[in-house]
């Protein structure tokens, strides 16, 4: 780390872009919104406009993220299953196989074939932790002989959903769903998703299918759900593969220390895999309800643990999700009440503030758009331009332009002063 | 070459760009400067910042020549070596491994290994030129036995600096330092990069190091610095091997000729090595008290010999290493100056005026950094805008946005009219 003592905090508004709003006269929410925290440091920053991946590209807060955090999403992007993995807390290696999962349940056919009756076992709440244990104790028993040598690992999320991990000191092949994706079809076998490739996950993948019906069908938990005339988790359906991808821990790419304030069980998953360190805020709840100051006051604080501290607050990305355009007005109130704590508490020499999001998820789609981000930069060595309000328009007219996700560190660590030179 | 007669002329302010100095308003250096001429070739073209590489990207000279010229700094760029041995004046070859070395002085132990005792053999200023002649002699006397048919070519730089090049038909494997780095230890034995590579090219390269040694430890100019009470020369450590990149020629790459009128060494010798045309214009010496105006005109001359050319002035780097605000203005004012000199002497019907810089060298930092430099471009074609001023913030209002370093050739040659089309 740098001896100068300067940090960056880049904060995210999770969802933060927007478009016209009808009742707001043509206005986003973050323009209609009165932002004075916000508009301060687009005033005394250089602004613009971010896209996270590419202009028009649509974005994940995963590939955004990984975008943001200096990697090319391109080439580090293999699918969403390692990243669901980290964000069921699992240690995700380098290489692994991983996996979404549903616990289903299936009938079998006279002749043995599975037939997928519920592939959400009736919305299963309770009770998936113990089945994950079962499945788990199986696979272990099993590694040697059934498995061919390669440790599963399944972990519960919320309801019916898992993540599932294949490792193995030897090469992987990425392998095609289990999971049939309709209900009345019978599970698919798992084949190498390049033909002609090792059939050997896949075949063990399949076997371990099959492991996860033989552990559950008669499991207790499952005999109570059939004796309260609730479906079974009887089986376990993978789908999504993704190989956890070869990304360099953030520290040895940038050649500081990083750190993550952030609400959001996937991204945390990302900065452990990047061993960044994951600090919690106190009553960060990711919600509506969560306490934005408390996220803003620990972002402050993990500034005195790490060079470089990414945080993100959620909840303008959940209005968006819901349509509610006053709802994110209310959530950008927030994350400009959070510029406002970190404004009065940072010397603005010693310290770069980038505030911007990570995608848009305008209140008229209630997903993520492909439109760019408002980006403001503040701080040690900035050329400061004319734009005096932060929002999406606004900033486009600022001096940085129009920049990409994967920028957003060379810009950061070029004014921490800590960028290797590249050439002479 | 296009018979139309339009010639382009890109004018580089070396380590132009700046960042806000507190003495001058929160001003640039080319902000705060008065600059007249530069501020009517923006008024007359087309304006907006360039990044040599990428967004906060921290460039060398070398990478962003080489992108400026048109070629693709991450495929192009394989370090230091091939650009240093172009620097000294040396004829490098695609392919060819080169390497920076030093004139250093060993202690050979009971056992024969040697020990560096100065990695810089006293600073040694004179007699190198002698040194060098005469490991060549053996190297080339030695070439088809001890040296495996590899031609080794030593040149020496200033002071205990040097070049080598490794030379053959064949293949060769990069390989790693012989110089060990720190003084008090022994030579390393290079091997190939690659684990597995060919170790031909490592093996040559230690019995050439070990010749050295052998030709140097009892040299005439070595005795004379013994007696001098001087640390002898006795052998020369070779570090940072690049290999010479597969660059097509200027003319091939980009269907015209191509002039340099440059100061430093460096960038003529990349320019060699695209085959451009090297004019030296008398009393340019790469300093602060370089003949500015001499080197303006030595540019506009330049122009009855090709379609394209490409002028340098070194002094606001120097001024920025140094850290001199008021220095980097007289600098500004000396750009400003050769601007002056280029506009009353072209007909902008008929010439495209490119000034920006390679990389910002802000006094603040004292060394390269990411910021983006300001581009204008005037003449023949050019769709003017509404920036009336040159500097790093007027200049990102223009119509160019931001655009990269190797967006220059193709930005040049399609106002000259000479660019392939791509597709039909």
């Amino acid at each position: 780390m740098d001896e100068s003592g300067i940090r960056a905090l880049i904060f995210i508004g999770d969802g933060l872009g927007d478009r016209p709003v009808a009742e707001f006269g043509g206005l986003t929410p973050l323009e209609y919104q009165s932002t004075p925290n916000l508009d301060q440091i687009a005033k005394r920053g250089e602004c613009g406009l971010m896209d996270p991946i590419a202009p028009g590209r649509r974005a994940g807060s995963d590939t955004a993220h990984i975008s943001i955090l200096g990697y090319d999403p391109f080439v580090s992007y293999t699918g969403r299953g390692p990243l669901e993995a980290m964000g069921v807390g699992m240690t995700v290696q380098r290489g692994d196989l991983a996996f979404r999962c549903n616990f289903a349940t299936v009938k079998p056919r006279a002749d043995g074939t599975l037939i997928v009756v519920d592939r959400r076992a009736g919305r299963i709440a309770e009770g998936t932790a113990q089945l994950a244990a079962a499945v788990n104790e199986a696979a272990a028993r099993e590694k040697a002989s059934r498995l061919k040598g390669i440790e599963f690992v399944l972990k519960e999320s919320v309801e019916h959903r898992a993540a599932l991990l294949m490792h193995t000191e030897g090469a992987q092949t990425p392998c095609t769903d289990v999971d049939p994706h309709d209900e009345g079809k019978a599970i698919w076998t798992s084949r190498p998703e390049e033909p002609g490739a090792s059939a050997e996950s896949a075949e063990a993948l399949n076997e371990w299918v099959r492991l996860t019906y033989e552990v559950l069908k008669d499991h207790p938990v499952n005999q109570a759900r059939v004796a309260a005339k609730k479906k079974p988790a009887n089986i376990v359906l993978p789908r999504g593969c993704g190989v956890a991808p070869h990304l360099r821990p953030f520290a040895e790419a940038h050649g500081t220390t990083g750190a993550l304030v952030v609400e959001v069980a996937l991204i945390k998953g990302l900065g452990r895999y990047l061993e960044m360190q994951i600090i919690d805020a106190p009553g960060a709840t990711g919600g509506y309800d969560t306490d934005h100051i408390s996220l803003a006051k620990t972002a402050l604080q993990a500034l005195e643990e790490a060079q470089i501290v990414l945080c993100n607050l959620k909840c303008p990305d959940l209005a968006g999700h819901d349509g509610l355009a006053e709802k994110k007005c209310e959530t950008v109130a927030k994350l400009d009440e959070c510029a406002g704590v970190i404004l009065g508490a940072v010397d603005l020499d010693k310290t770069v503030l980038v505030f911007t999001g990570d995608h848009s998820t305008p209140v008229s789609v209630r997903d993520h758009s492909g439109d760019p981000l408002p980006l403001a930069i503040a701080g040690h060595g900035v050329r400061s331009d004319e734009v005096t309000r932060y929002g999406e328009r606004p900033c486009a007219h600022g001096n940085l332009g129009r920049v990409r996700g994967h920028d957003i560190m060379p810009l950061v660590t070029n004014l921490l002063g800590i960028q290797e030179k590249f050439g002479a």
